[in-house]
């Protein structure tokens, strides 16, 4: 329940408001005996951190983590471990004119329905900040799966705002695109979506668009039918990240105007095994995987948070108000979603991997 | 873990091979004091059941429900509802054929590789005769929230392969549909659908669509932040439906093209109420429900089994072989599913609605 | 929630009224691959069995099991393992007259304040009924402990009211307790005991008891440290059969007095492993097996149901009452317990090897 | 799984080794609106911590709680509310000379097995070090429980080594010994408990004892049947303590030498409502709470660690050694459990009020 911890046997639980003292993850269930140092965990947390390029929010986080507990001498040891940064670069002064006044697009109101109160600042809790203690997450989980099974995960931009680049899965391009401004792979592409981003920027406005991820390395024969699918875990994972509204498994959406005989996949022997010709399904037949790779997009929607006018409501006074959200925001964020994406399909796979007996959990 | 077990509170265990002796359901954690009958899941069962129209199987399933505890003089008690139907018109004859072949499209490959065995028969587990189970769930949970909240789960198709209808969310179109041979609402589309299922069948082939569901009624502050979101609950519920490949909230896919001022809904006062002017986050912000509809597509790939030739593997001899799959199949499952996903729906929401308070989870 | 469900990774759900239509279990998690017959678990089920001696209640419960899914070609799919019995042999007469006078030291009373309703009828949920499903579990658990590990789990009377036999951990009298009217396994101590049954149940009056229950063949290292330790799961495990009123692992509540230097087990080489010279410890330290046998003794508070007058109230007049317990029951329920304590142990170990990784979950 | 979380709805993560950066909780599940600040932590910390008084381990841990997020202007918002102190006074010295030798009585041992490495320094993971994180914790569960419903926890010991006190459930005693060194309430107990303790750890040895836990103010109706009864919650919330060997209810053990007629508590009017004349039950019936005081007794083995020499061996070279224990140990550690299983019973009935609608999930 309460939610605030993902997964069965691989478990992350995160903490943390965005203006708090800190956010931080503990990870429960990984098992003993993987190489693990800070600078694992630091890679992952630079590559979503803000302030890395002109197109992201300037707020300055170092964020430099600090592993509390659960490593011992260069390796886990089964026991939780426990990471955390502090929040240092916080400006709260923007936020104490709109703490009244939800926000449109974001949970502010809903929080405020469901809770009674919350920490206005910075979004409190319902903030990109908590994606911090998912990626600290996820870290471990890509270095598990990576260690035990040589899997990866890796995601790019396939359209941001109205430019896209060609969506056909392309695990290298996602590999180019981990040093790329937009995480998308495609020069050209990337130039035009810096492009837009920036114009909507000019304008108080803000983009959505759409990742594509995607897991190599993954057995055959991971997920458990009939509730857990495979499938059914990753979309709820990839859902739980907020804006996104969003996903689909292979073909997706356009599975809905083929027929069989275009959908399916055929099954030859590949390598004395059986396998698939193509990999229409996205890697995942029946909510178990078939040892293709897994192909996932989902839609990111614009960011909520603009500077150009919106309607909303005082709650103090119940009077309509207009506002205009100052602060530092992201225009576009679906850049700095693509980490997060990647770190909550690796902890899906690191958990499914462990509750499918694909890796032990006491010990590698 | 094992995957047959849907929810945390309202908890539904669904068992039962499609050629077996019986498939049913337990449900636990349903609160004494609901007024139930064996006629409320019946009803359900049903809108379900294949050989009611000349578009889907013609298989004869009479699917009479057995409660055999949980209920007494007319109501809950709070203890197990243990539900079952026995499996009467069964023909294994067309499959021991196929035994050793494994469907393109089909669970039988990835079941045979995670498993080592399975009953082939009907696809066993893996057949669509499994979702009785989730039907019987949904009847109860159906019954719960309508009870408590007044709340509503309804669907309907607003695709079938080429042909569709007015995607924009119709609670009233779908209470139309209830009636209607592909579940559909809309009389004209309805019938160029029925023609495609028929020309297709026609061609040995099969269709696929979309459909959409939508709750009402929902109490808005319904869901747990961060990885527990309502949306992140109810993608992960429909995603685990057999043939279900894409699923997406309000606007959807759409967002991703779409600029922050014209994705947020503005807030306003609603009868003395802070509520949104529009509905384009289909009912869910950051993850806890607005009050508004719940508004849900998903993409439904076409029906794997079809009588054209297609090109698999003999496991047991290594050698690529065609396959024609006979027996009794729909040629599009999009009418059928309709009252799956509304179960899948409707028990989501009786889940997290105990979860959060909105239910007593003892007593009514 | 909602507490039917038993297990993280073998989980068992039960179901049924005592007089209601059926009860029975469904087994998730059982990886595929694993024997079992009908036979397996009929043995179980004839074990708890009342009517199969003078000492117990003569209630004909025939208790034929139904495996209803799962098993296929004689052995386990990996896809629950649905198991029923009809409720045949039912009188419910002697309910009626007590329908609204709670009996003391049953459930009826606090299931009324809970759920508001019950099925009186026989106690309803809170029967020593219930255990069927627990013993339909059991054999699953017990076949898939021996079948993977070798792993023996068996209990038997070491107290039965004023008399009591040898308590030192005996393994081969608890086997040999297993054809035993008492299941005590000491034959002298087994004559007295049924004769102080005798006496008490004349006397309109019950007996409470001592039960040991041991596990051999159990790997070391398993259990989950910190909340999860072994220990902690057993002990949730017997308590939550009916009557179990004390737990104690080892030497138990005799640790109390004694020092650290007789309270520890030595460490020594056994056949070139790290072992324990003796086993005061129950085979488990730090919440994780030892290798050693687990011993666990508890106690059992004598059967509330006596037809000796008793005070209690009518709920529906608030007025003191006497009542007179009649219908058919077990003045001692001790020797009934033995196969279910058995049971929770099994199901526990099962859970947790596959936890642990010591039973592949997918398949034997 | 993996065993650091405690809870279903209220959920309580720790973390931590004994000689790493610090120790911690993670409290999930705490509904909104509850007044909480730092001291409510303190207080309850100040009661476990060593070097309080003559009779336990010389340890200097100042243990200055720090709140990381969940609280805002002195009350909870329902997010996770993050808890740690660091490990400031550290020897790890001892240790080292024993690192492959595991202590006899210890989970050296098996965590060796389990993990194949483990963090020797004060013990690791399986320190006593590691009930800081239960006991903030339960200073959360505590103040839960008492602002909504006025229930409240004391512990205290009843016998220490040879010493022991009344036995009778005395919730005021437990309230007199909370100011007292042993925690007894008896003042003639104490000194000779103090004492035996003494004696004990002249002589390089160590003692047990038994503490009695209750709970008053518990609302009836509390509990779910059937595997999740409130007396296997707790006995298993209790038996997760480390060194805890044994747990009764009630009149626990006592019951197997009654017969029915004695060990029913009757039913009576109180107040207008139905109610126990006594409480031979401990406060529990059928797994639900009566409304009488819920009265646990646990038995907890002597501290492993002594200065007496014991056998082992090393791990390293597979010799048979004799080992010495030095550093800084209690001779007894029942004075330090009382707050903890304090804290493990007010966890168990915060999570269990959560659960069965006693207490609202998303705010108080």
């Amino acid at each position: 329940m309460s939610g605030n911890t993902f997964g069965k046997t691989f478990r992350v639980t995160t903490f943390g408001e965005s203006h708090g003292l800190a956010v931080g993850a503990t990870v429960d269930g990984c098992p003993a005996g993987l190489p693990l140092e800070k600078d694992d965990v630091q890679f992952e947390l630079d590559r979503r951190r803000p302030g890395t390029s002109t197109v992201v929010s300037s707020r300055k986080e170092k964020d430099q983590v600090e592993i509390l507990s659960g490593v011992f001498e260069g390796s886990t040891m089964g026991t939780p471990i426990q990471m955390l940064v502090y929040n240092l670069d916080v400006d709260s002064s923007p936020y104490s004119s709109i703490a009244s006044k939800p926000r449109p697009g974001h949970a502010d109101l809903t929080y405020e329905i469901k809770y009674g109160k919350r920490d206005h600042r910075g979004g409190g809790r319902a903030s990109g900040r908590e994606t911090v203690g998912r990626v600290m997450g996820g870290a471990v989980a890509k270095k598990l799966i990576k260690t035990t099974h040589g899997a990866e995960v890796l995601a790019r931009a396939i359209q941001i705002g109205p430019v896209n680049t060609v969506s056909e899965p392309d695990f290298e391009a996602a590999r180019r695109g981990l040093s790329s401004e937009v995480r998308c792979g495609d020069p050209d592409a990337s130039a035009r979506m810096v492009e837009a981003i920036e114009t909507a920027a000019s304008e108080g406005d803000s983009l959505g668009g759409i990742v594509q991820v995607m897991a190599r390395g993954v057995p055959a024969g991971l997920g458990e039918p009939v509730f857990d699918k495979l499938d059914a875990r990753l979309a709820g994972a990839l859902m739980s990240i907020g804006s996104v509204k969003a996903v689909e498994f292979g073909a997706g959406m356009a599975f809905a105007g083929m027929r069989g005989s275009d959908a399916n996949d055929a099954i030859t022997s590949i390598n004395g095994s059986a396998g698939l010709v193509t990999n229409r399904a996205g890697g995942i037949l029946g909510g178990i995987s078939t040892g293709n790779d897994i192909v996932i997009n989902f839609a990111v929607k614009p960011t909520p948070s603009i500077s150009k006018a919106q309607d909303t409501l005082d709650l103090l006074t119940m009077d309509s108000v207009e506002i205009r959200i100052t602060g530092r925001h992201d225009a576009c964020i679906v850049p700095r979603i693509v980490p997060v994406a990647e770190s909550m399909v690796a902890m899906t796979l690191a958990d499914v991997m462990i509750e499918g007996g694909f890796i032990n959990p006491g010990r590698i």
